[in-house]
């Protein structure tokens, strides 16, 4: 038999009744005896020189402690990460507004808070830049190395600018996005609690508690061994809890060893706001060259990202974003260069879609215009340039079975009767209807930069009682990972789905198994538990045959397995009895499972490559409403259709899908983080805007499975395909309903306001 | 080449600095935020009918919170031990003095504490049972099913009552021996921390915390996957930690999730005596026959342990001794009975030699009065008789090549010049002089009767870094178990000794692996970490080599692995540069091992099987110095010598030896728990009086090393065997230096002054 115990299933999701309960516990409900907290002395400027640090006025402060600085690590003092230009504290020089340079300790945190403020930094003002664009120009101030480039990649195929003038018809623009925050549920929290023997344990609010164990293993320069980082209940992360945590954690690992008490460090929404990772604000220019019948024949793209003061995760930010920048299309002649760069600012980082969702805005909006040049539908136009099983990518990588791009266009065009849509007539009074398209492809997991990182270990554990604990390095964070990884390991042993736990993901418990991001978890963490679950389904099946036959089954009969009970000819055994009877026999009810991404490969010269081992696929079909007067953009409807592999649990994916939508739909409309001179202007939830589910559209999701040989279960990934597509989608729905082509995000009331009274005066 | 890095040398104890530091964390030493503490309401006589309890008095003190009694037991009553006759919590009954009847939670200690003696127990006193004999009887009152008796063995080979009959000599006495009380560091503790979702941690002063994960998970009535037990440092077991904890640490559980708060139990000294388990009391009555020769021909034993009110681990204390009770010698006709019977005391429990050093002591003293008998040189008439390589036991299992027995006493006789001594005039002067002997034989591990227990598990974690993490089922109570398994560890791997660490405990991280007893860590938790290694020690020697290749050496030379150094034809590459190299290319640096031990029988019939998979051995020469005027007898000097196989760690393993002749020097001669109609006198360390450093003898430790191919680098178990044979070699140097045979236990000075009396009195 071949159906499914829970793969496919929308079992109900582990971690539910905790959180409606509010019992789960995040990294600020801990709460350890004796512990200390600690708060942030943070730069007053964008770029300053420390003359002088002083804590006179601090320590009057009841229950101060001490003051944390440079001089307190005992380890390395350059964060490691990518390219470890980070000071884990600053020695000298700040590089942005709101960077760490000291720490203060105390009983409460209150007085910490309070003391940290009136810690005196003298210091010198240096000049600072802001702007992406200006630190790219050869005589500007020089604020990282000699050109301010933190990262730099060229993807080169055929001769695309020989191509571009040779095409029937060339289009060619600018786009900008801003900032996007995370808007996680908690700020930053860890707490560091320091053992017997210089041990040190860490409970963090995080996504990639390995990024954390190596952090704190480096500023404490300890042995790996003696570091133990314990992810607390994070509350989305969506790459806000990706590199970062390690930072926080470091801060309050060195106030742990110095104190030698539990401290916590835990940012208040402003200073989260000022110091912590966004998503990149982007500057891009983008051409397509095509022939008349529609097939475009060249793309040319200039992609800078704006790293901000350090480098953090920008290259590996800037390779997704770059080796996506042309778009999910087979076109031979291709140059792309992009670069990182270096501002006085906070460092941007890692945000769901990497890099993707800032150029896939551009590029998408410019296949909107030449089908309009064209004259071709925006859907045709896609379909007939797409790629599919067999084409090749911009990087020269032959497509998998495993694509269902033409089918999720076909999906969505005929779910949102598109056909009719598209020509209908705009305004109807006050308001305009429009109707914009995007189509992405999404390289699933760490690819070829990210490889040596791209693996993952699971330990599974059944108990005596026929409970099993799993171990994975992969967290959950809101997106389902528990419920998912429960059903993976539920099917291949054939155990109850409600036996199944997987615990709190612990570092001393699985090898290094990467961080949680790129879509990964499912197909990293989920291949890594069937790994160790097979040896333990091969014993585990064996017995119940046994046990079977001596029930009296038929030695000829197919044994059948489903839901915790193994049936033959009429007889059956439960999962319980079969692992009472594996353990009464001392069988080996444990086991460690490794998995490695198949090899990916990218040459750094000409950016070619077969770059990631698979990929996701996506459609989307915005509808949207324009106010005349107000210029207010009122999402309708998004039909949306991804092939993602098989569907593991299709309501967490719809969650996933609903959520991806939302998100991307606020960075393309609300959310405007506002900096001038170097200083954040509205580093708050009250005005810094998010989509709420007031803001929701109606939502029409769509699952094309197609299915992927490798997958755990034949799935792909799923966590951040929704959200890459949804500004362009918009933009071109904006386009769409009003002839007005915004060309950049957020797309905000204003804009439309401005163009539609433009236009008015124009004609 | 053929040298170990670490196996067979003395390196550094892992905690050493630790302990001496005081830094160690203990059980008592966890605090936890909102910890509330709990106290036991103990049964004030030996047996009782409960009518009524009530906390009207105790709800008063300020700090109360709660009284738990057997009502708020979520999961089963009766502890799950082995019988499971032992109700966690009193509900109408109780059966010892100082037995738990509930418990009180109070926000402090003290409160805690002075609340408890504050609940009234209204009772009615029912008839109790102190003495096993008269619990044999027939027409006893019945405590304990139809006749008192917990379990019964008999070992019956040839026919014993025949031979008897025809031996040239017999000799048949009784002897009896008292309790012992484990006397470890710290009295009995756990604190339990519930968790959001009904999980439950508990922090254990343990041996064994597979136990108390087995009772926690009962008690609560929740899945194993739920709880999760850490073992706390626990300074010094001896069988006092294996079972009681578990006991323990549901009585916190239960009143932790009644709390929703966590719980401390901590015992006071008086109540940890009172109620927790000791050194089973025995009665023996044993006889010999032999010929002329001194061919021993036959052995009648009947062998009785005192389990006090439950059953506890009674059945298998019994066994142990019951299969060991005729000495290490070839008998062909043979009959032991043994009994665990029931009395109104505290359950008798596991303590290092479980059941052995009771009958070793009876056995051992007899086979020195039938060499008197025979006229045969003690030492001879054993080495006469003694098994050896291919010799039957008293179970019929036949002797493997493991076996140093004869070179044992061969060496113990030459270093402690027993020949000479053995005839030496005695008295000069106030002082007499004797010289006493003993074998031992020791089944290491825990044979057929525990064969479902006997596995382990363990995990070894390689860090990006080098560092090693070590996690293994079975744990350090101070017998240096963190250093031999660190030893094992880094020389499988070739990793530097200080790159390994062993974690603490943890049930969640390793398999079941059965309790730390019975001499098995070195072997059981040797073995898998053995297993788990092989794997990655391929990975790393084979990566080593193409390393070393790589870099010049011959493909035909020999790669040299030592101490963390890979090396092959001048070139070299050390652990960390081939581990660093394992991780770029993803290999799986975390595998779980797990052994079981080969299979035993025992045939509950005739006693007879396979009933251990090897032994260790012993031969103990004890020299004593007896006053005359006051009966003291003073150890004078230890000459013994043990084949455990290997010597991991020649250091601790003297350790081990110095520290088990004391214990057991300490039982036959000091310790002395008085019970006055079921009441205990002394519960503390002022009236009950232990060996301590001050009565240590001049040690003299001799390691016959003969190897074993299964154990770990060849070693067998080491850390029982020391303790069983000292009371019988001491016993058989009273005999020698004044003529009087001691048959009870401990020989205080009063019994060997009462001797020297009479004896004058006679002449």
């Amino acid at each position: 038999m071949n159906k499914f115990s829970y793969i496919g299933k929308s079992v109900k999701r582990k971690d539910a009744l905790l959180k409606v309960e509010g019992l789960s516990k995040y990294a600020d409900d801990y709460v350890f005896e004796d512990m200390l907290y600690a708060a942030a002395v943070r730069s007053p400027k964008p770029r300053i020189k420390i003359l002088n640090i002083s804590d006179a006025k601090a320590k009057k402060i009841s229950g101060y402690v001490t003051l944390v600085t440079h001089k307190d690590i005992g380890g390395v003092k350059q964060w490691p990460i990518v390219i470890n230009d980070y000071p884990f504290l600053c020695a000298d020089e700040t590089k942005f507004e709101g960077e760490t340079i000291a720490l203060v300790v105390a009983k409460t945190l209150r007085a910490a808070r309070k003391a940290a403020k009136l810690v005196e930094i003298k210091y010198k003002e240096l000049p600072f830049l802001t702007d992406p664009l200006k630190s790219l120009e050869k005589k500007s101030l020089k604020i990282y190395g000699s050109d301010n480039i933190f990262s730099k990649f060229i993807i080169k195929k055929g001769n695309a600018k020989d191509a571009m003038k040779k095409a029937d018809i060339a289009v060619k623009d600018e786009f900008s996005t801003n900032y996007q925050v995370h808007g996680y549920l908690e700020t930053q929290c860890a707490i560091a609690v320091p053992e017997p023997g210089g041990l040190m344990t860490v409970h963090s609010s995080t996504q990639c508690p390995f990024y954390v164990h190596d952090a704190v293993a480096a500023v404490l320069g300890i042995g790996y061994n003696k570091v133990k980082i314990v992810q607390a209940v994070t509350g989305g992360g969506f790459g806000g809890k990706e590199d970062v945590p390690a930072l926080v954690a470091s801060h309050a690992a060195v106030c742990a060893v110095k104190t030698n008490r539990p401290v916590k460090l835990v940012y208040d929404r402003k200073e989260d706001f000022m110091s912590m990772s966004k998503r990149h604000p982007s500057w891009s220019s983008v051409s397509y060259g095509a022939k008349k019948d529609g097939k475009i024949t060249s793309c040319i793209i200039k992609y800078v990202l704006d790293g901000g003061a350090y480098s953090t995760l920008s290259p590996i930010v800037l390779w997704r974003g770059a080796v996506h920048a042309a778009g999910p299309y087979k076109i031979d002649n291709i140059l792309i260069e992009a670069y990182a760069v270096a501002t006085n600012k906070a460092p941007s980082g890692a945000f769901r879609g990497f890099g993707q969702p800032q150029i896939s805005f551009a590029q998408e909006s410019l296949i909107d215009d030449l089908s309009e040049k064209l004259s071709i539908d925006p859907i045709d136009l896609r379909l007939k340039n797409i790629i599919g099983p067999g084409a090749k990518t911009a990087t020269g990588q032959k497509i998998e079975a495993s694509c269902g791009l033409k089918e999720a266009l076909l999906a969505v065009r005929k779910n949102s009767d598109w056909n009719k849509k598209i020509k209908a007539k705009k305004f109807s009074g006050e308001k305009a209807r429009g109707i914009g398209i995007s189509a992405v492809y999404y390289g699933v997991g760490l690819g070829a930069k990210g490889k040596f990182l791209d693996r993952a270990g699971a330990y599974v554990n059944i108990f005596r009682d026929a409970s099993v604990g799993i171990n994975v390095g992969n967290t959950e964070m809101g997106q389902g990972a528990l419920t998912v990884l429960s059903q993976i390991a539920a099917e291949t042993l054939n155990a109850p789905y409600e036996n199944i736990r997987v615990q709190e993901v612990d570092t001393s418990k699985v090898s290094d198994s990467g961080p949680t991001v790129a879509s990964r978890t499912t197909l990293m963490s989920g291949n890594a538990i069937i790994e160790a679950a097979k040896p333990l389904r091969n014993r585990i099946f064996t017995m119940a045959k046994s046990m079977l036959l001596k029930k009296g089954a038929e030695s000829s009969a197919i044994m059948n397995a489903y839901q915790g009970v193994f049936s033959m000819g009429g007889k059956k055994v439960s999962f319980k009895e079969v692992i009472a009877e594996c353990w009464a026999r001392r069988l080996k009810m444990g086991e460690q499972g490794w998995h490695i991404a198949p090899n990916t490969t990218f040459n750094d010269k000409d950016g070619q490559g077969d770059i990631y081992s698979v990929y996701s696929y996506n459609a989307n079909i915005a509808e949207i409403e324009i106010d005349k007067e107000t210029g207010v953009i009122k999402p309708i409807k998004m039909s949306c259709a991804y092939d993602v592999g098989k569907i593991v649990n299709p309501v967490l994916a719809e969650g996933q899908a609903e959520g991806g939508i939302l998100q991307g739909m606020s960075w393309a409309l609300y959310e405007n983080l506002v900096y001038k001179n170097g200083k954040m202007l509205n580093p708050n939830f009250t005005d810094y805007v998010l989509a709420n589910t007031n803001d929701k559209p109606e939502y029409d999701i769509i699952f094309i499975e197609k299915l992927y040989e490798r997958g755990p279960y034949k799935a792909k990934g799923m966590g951040e395909v929704p959200l890459i597509g949804m500004a362009g989608a918009i933009a071109n729905a904006v386009k769409n309903a009003c002839g007005i082509r915004v060309k950049k995000i957020p797309i905000l009331p204003e804009d439309v306001w401005l163009g539609l009274k433009n236009k008015r005066k124009a004609k």
